[in-house]
């Protein structure tokens, strides 16, 4: 039973009904606010369990530091750049009151606040008191926070004025140490992009204009969306000196030496959902990899007659049982038996549209005869629909298929990624044809849809307003250059800097 | 090795020294607001992940609601309070600019926000737009989130700006329900409370004054600091149709008709680690409870001769092996080995101001004779000081050692509560006597100090300003009410409802 929308007719719109149809967020009555609702924060809940324990395995340690950040901590930014303007919450007041029986804000801060938009500047007035020494570094904290920017233009997930995310911060004696630490953190992007969410993605640096502001490199992890747009998944910064030396967070060095430490910072955030969502979602609605699905396999009761229901739901615990010492990805299986008060068909088509790996139905006739009626929320190598399978068959291969799952769902967006980057076009004629296109969902097995090219930048600073003039970006500077020699595609002129460009969320 | 500051010297003092010295907390230069280290931070994802698996159990699931909330939401509750005026963070502004050289807010907002103090007006803004049908109810959720009240005497963990908290609220269709999951939470509260933080708390209802606004009944847990004063600990919020009417979370009934629905809500925050503080902490430091120890194990490596560190660490490796499969509280074992380069003396006194329930110490010595030196935080039935043990003897005993602590860590804390609940002072003198003295630290095994008096109270609306001017509160009205006659332990009148009166934190 296919959503109102295909992702044909209207990708964008498809996006959102695929979203409320899974019951995964919602808007709200805050502006430019989301109400993360389970099944979406559930999604949120598994990434954040994954991501935690590699972050913990890297030596990392969870705090949490202030929501607000003063005013002055941004002065110093802002007098180093030439019309500084950011969008951004800021606190004036610390009171509400009734004045002529209007609520008004009341005592007003002598310094305003700002929400967080990201947490360097108040992370680095924490390490400048923590560090005195090289033995007390490095340095490695995460937290799992909210921030605030002020998106004008929200989208569930994709955009929105708060949102969750992880922020890593780490201080190093040497510039080498940070710099690896950025990269291992970019890595660990690209295996929780891949092995969690069976989402592929490129890798590799941001040009000068892309950059973190401050950083003085910024790596990315970049995955395709199912219409060709390419979606930043997450960032890895190496932030140099520039932090330490404008918060002072200066160490004595094994020369007995004062010196300005070296500072990363790296983050993902929920906006991951929304890659998953056009990763993998189809045209009957969201379709979530098992190894962050809130419950890997539902369990519908098919009751026609009243007098059974006590036979079936014996029947369905037993089954819960025996899957409960499954251990697919090597953790706890997670199952549901769904036994609200609704009608099976009914609920059968909900889970399909949340996207749940495996959905069992099971009736008397099951029961009866210790079978369980299967449906897998993709394809696995078997004919479409459902199917009836020995009890005992199905708990004994639960597991593996729920991996394989997983992986055939990666296996199908690698080769989308891999079959939609054009590496033929080598001129700015053919390159303006090809983004005079627009973008439109990338059906299965087609390739001469619009998506990335990789070809010649550059660098020069002119390109920056052309990519704006054609709504273009840079995707980023991939790790494995060529070194061919070719001419820069927005400009003409010679260049042998590998590049991804694309459209962007 | 003693702290600077003894319970006995300065309890405040000390208070402030456990959490420097074990470093779990700091205050940040944003004002009011705390930086929650590693170690405090980790005793909060503890306490997390137990309770979040406790709200699950009872069918509530997780969402995320936004931070901001309209000003227009907290119209409705000021036109009714005389002189409203709350300590809250308003956002009126959504840009930072330059003007002139100075940093600016700028873009002026409509409508001002509030930062969340907690969630009800929004999440209530939400459940009308979910709930329409009584099969719609119960609906169950919570969330892990920020909130923000303007403390003008902020102190860590007890009293922040900002703080961490859980925050569930429930619909249901019957005022019976909601007056049942409002007590299911504060029995889970008492639960969590008692077998997690190994805190004992008294369990009871608000008096009318001290209710959360809006609620029909405020339930509340209750726990004894180790100077006598009270520490609020959870509250459980009955709200009957209140917030039900005012947001409009309206539903058809099995009548057919249109009835309000019944919300409940109910939270703990970081201050739980304050009460834990202040219920195990003592003159050495923290103490903390073995169930939520970051580390529950920490091995110290003891090396004099650099020669003797690779066989010494083959041994502490062997070690953390073997007790890794242990399982104390059903759960994985927590085990660290601090092969920090730092004097293992340094590191020996470090993890004991942090309280970790067990160090070991393990030289060349030990792992020759295949012994291990063990220290447990707390006296456990044995002489003071260090024990030589068989490593197998360790190791076979550990997870039943770790339940132990945690066991005579509660029954000490019990003991302190129940031996000085005063139930003898019956007239409004002897009262005034008893509170007219300070609260000073409850030694061990002594009773004559300021804390708890169970007694008589009239519910005279004059009881709260003779409560204001004597600084002291109500705690509760316990639920095993004795219904003896008395006299009112503030006014003298006549008197049946037993309450506990305390100093508060």
């Amino acid at each position: 039973m296919a959503l109102k929308t295909s992702r044909k007719n209207n990708y964008p719109e498809w996006y959102q009904s695929v979203i409320a149809e899974a019951d995964m967020a919602e808007n709200s009555s805050s502006p430019g606010c989301m109400v993360i609702k389970p099944w979406g924060y559930g999604l949120w809940e598994r990434i954040r369990d994954v991501f935690d324990e590699m972050i913990r395995e890297t030596g990392c340690e969870n705090c949490y530091f202030p929501l607000f950040i003063p005013l002055s901590f941004f002065q110093k930014e802002a007098e180093h750049v030439d019309g500084f303007a950011k969008e951004m919450a800021v606190v004036t007041h610390s009171r509400l009151s009734m004045k002529d029986g209007k609520l008004t804000p009341d005592s007003k801060l002598e310094e305003p606040l700002i929400v967080r938009p990201t947490s360097e500047a108040i992370i680095a007035d924490s390490f400048a008191k923590w560090v005195k020494s090289y033995r007390d570094l490095p340095i490695m904290v995460n937290q799992w926070a909210n921030v605030v920017r002020w998106e004008m233009r929200p989208r569930l997930f994709l955009r929105t004025r708060e949102f969750l995310w992880q922020e890593g911060h780490t201080v190093h004696a040497s510039a080498k140490e940070a710099e690896e630490e950025t990269k291992r953190m970019l890595e660990a992007y690209r295996e929780l992009c891949e092995n969690t969410l069976a989402m592929p993605v490129l890798t590799g640096r941001k040009p000068e204009h892309e950059k973190f502001p401050g950083a003085v490199d910024t790596y990315c992890v970049e995955a395709m969306m199912q219409d060709g747009k390419a979606l930043q998944a997450g960032t890895s910064h190496f932030l140099g000196q520039n932090f330490a030396k404008s918060a002072n967070i200066a160490f004595i060095n094994k020369q007995n030496q004062s010196e300005y430490a070296y500072t990363t910072s790296w983050g993902v955030s929920t906006r991951l959902i929304g890659g998953v969502i056009m990763t993998h979602a189809d045209d009957e609605g969201m379709v979530v990899p098992p190894r962050i699905a809130p419950y890997q396999v539902v369990i519908v009761p098919v009751v026609k007659n009243p007098d059974d229901e006590e036979a079936i739901m014996a029947y369905i615990r037993d089954i819960r049982k025996e899957l409960s010492g499954k251990m697919p990805f090597g953790e706890k299986i997670r199952v549901k038996i769904d036994s609200r008060n609704r009608s099976s068909v009914d609920k059968f088509w909900e889970w399909t549209r949340k996207g749940a790996p495996i959905i069992l139905e099971i009736g008397k006739r099951d029961a009866d005869s210790n079978n369980i009626m299967v449906k897998t929320r993709i394809k696995l190598g078997q004919p479409e629909g459902k199917l009836i399978m020995p009890r005992g068959e199905f708990v004994g291969s639960v597991a593996l298929r729920l991996e394989n799952i997983q992986k055939e769902m990666f296996a199908k967006a690698k080769t989308r990624l891999d079959t939609n980057i054009r590496t033929d076009i080598t001129t700015p004629e053919d390159f303006a044809r090809y983004f005079g296109q627009s973008n439109t969902w990338i059906e299965e097995g087609s390739t001469g849809k619009v998506a990335f090219v990789r070809g010649k930048w550059c660098a020069d600073p002119q390109t920056e307003e052309i990519l704006k003039a054609m709504k273009i970006t840079i995707r980023c500077i991939p790790f494995d250059q060529s070194h061919t020699e070719g001419v820069c595609l927005l400009t003409g002129k010679p260049a042998t800097t590998d590049v991804i460009y694309a459209r962007s969320y």
